[in-house]
């Protein structure tokens, strides 16, 4: 299995998926296409969050601001999955991740891949990491090593995510990502929200409850609560908060107890 | 066969597709991740137009306002086919479709499915949905009550889609939903048109003609058509009906003969 | 193997799905449905850039503004690949690169495909363009004439690009598409702008650099560049060409040496 993850829109991931499916009979999944654009920390974020419910399998992944540049193609093992991408940190969260599932020891094997001079210098999600990510499939997750052209390295960009403060009476952090529904995903992790589910807290001085669902406030209504990866998220009930809230990916949120 | 169908946008339906692939090899078949967003209406209008084209399958629909709450997961058999989602009556209208076009008695056969604490309160879709549909894939369509999470039940919401009034001179009915061309399709059958074809008619007062086929008016001229669904739409060739008749889901639409 | 492209969005496209899998076991992947609307030359273009990197395959093509006239179905054989679309030319710059690529006489067969009454005369990517695809993938790519519904004919519509006009100090063309990125791209050969990397160039008066790659400008900066797919775009590093530079498909674009 093969899945497929960049910022391309339609139709350039069509591309990819031939050059895929000109060399390998693995399925082919789609993670998304809709990563927001040349935004590698949204990326980041959204695979972590997303590549642990797949069994093993080779994840291609371009979200490549430097496309063109000398910047190194990567496959990263981790707990038996292994990642293709450019060299810019996109792949590490989710690879930690998948390490620490797997493993307790979490090790993560890092490779260069040595690519010919591509057809084009502003497309190498096809003419780069889909090859890269063909010649895994075709030599096999365990041992792309075997293939001559993956060498390990030791040093490689990375992406962490920001750690809140924790405050007397609330706690400080920042919008992560903003999802399709507008909910705004902090990097506050859900259990510091847990004790106070059914009070009221203010986010950037705005009242709203802390509720455990959705349908825990009325249709339009603010709520804070605790999204499905488990941290916590400025919400509206079936609208957005990210524009109810006045936040926006990388705002600043000062959320206090009351 | 695994269909899957929500309006989760992107890329959280790729959560869903790692649940299913990791527990079993069926084809996974994108319908829709675009559904009007908690519009169950909508929804169920859209998997009643599209479902009976697919061989027998699995479909795993989740549009579902009241994730989180305490409404039921279903699992409902018609046709051969069986469909997985929230109790919100999403599933019925496809299925009383499925179950007409399989059989003369079109029986219909509706299982709660009994399921653990989810691990999010607020994506049931991937904790409770996609591995009730996995289940039902490993367990067969057909015995899915030799799996003991299925039980049978009697009472269930369900979704119907308003009638149109008859009048003469011409029919009163509404907007069901628009489509990505900005075609307005109407609860009104396209048979009540086909004797008007090439007359003029209106609709709440603005004129257009009823034409079997977009390319029966110039381009951006308004027309009154039957689509591919067969209910009457208001349309306009190769620009956006809804604009132009200025209606939108819910409008009220007075169709008079001229 | 067969692939799906169109200018349907969603939810259209899943019932031509269903119809292909009701018939054949073939892998299905997505080109896209994103197309722009009823534009045949812009999905004749992205066809002719991506269906080359895919293996020999049924290419089902529906971006069909002459739905329910009398237009005929195509199919057409070229480098061992199969198109099926309708009869306005948007198959054939495809056709004529995927013949070049397999084959030095580049030879194109073209069939019209005999179908009954479609269920609709709006929706014939489903009830005729569908079938017809299934029915290459049955019959076999090599032997569709066994097929008797498949007659060749000899005389059908055609799109072609238009050439560039070479200038004393520059060159005249115009935008055939824009991409998702905001890319316009253009009829202009990359080879004529190779000479001129690193120089800076005027596009209807306004100035860029020429550059290899996005990343050779600044964040924000226009460039004048070579896209993937061999021609001279007009681009913004991490921003919309399209807007900076003032064009849109069909813009007149006079490229300057300077």
């Amino acid at each position: 299995m093969i899945t497929l993850s960049s910022d391309f829109g339609s139709p350039y991931p069509a591309a990819m998926k031939g050059v895929l499916a000109s060399r390998t009979d693995a399925r082919l999944i789609d993670v998304s296409h809709e990563f927001p654009r040349q935004d590698i920390r949204a990326a980041a974020f959204w695979l972590r969050e997303v590549l642990p419910y797949f069994p093993p399998a080779v994840h291609l992944v371009v979200v490549d601001p430097g496309v063109g540049t000398e910047r190194a193609a990567l496959a990263v093992r981790a707990g038996g999955h292994v990642l293709v991408g450019p060299d810019n940190g996109v792949l590490f969260p989710a690879a930690r991740t998948l390490a620490d599932d797997a493993d307790e020891h979490g090790e993560i094997e890092v490779f260069e891949y040595a690519y010919d001079d591509p057809e084009s210098v502003t497309f190498h999600g096809r003419d780069v990491f889909a090859p890269a990510a063909a010649t895994v499939q075709e030599t096999g997750r365990e041992t792309v090593e075997a293939e001559e052209r993956f060498t390990p390295v030791e040093e490689y960009e990375d992406v962490t995510f920001p750690d809140p403060t924790i405050r007397e009476g609330g706690v400080d952090g920042e919008v992560l990502v903003v999802d399709d529904f507008g909910n705004a995903i902090t990097n506050v992790p859900g259990e510091i929200l847990a004790d106070h589910f059914g009070e009221a807290v203010t986010v950037n001085g705005v009242w709203a409850p802390a509720q455990r669902t959705y349908a825990g406030v009325d249709t339009d209504n603010r709520l804070v609560t605790v999204g499905s990866h488990g941290n916590v998220e400025l919400a509206v009930n079936q609208d957005r908060g990210d524009e109810r809230f006045s936040v926006s990916t990388g705002s600043r949120v000062r959320l206090r107890w009351t």
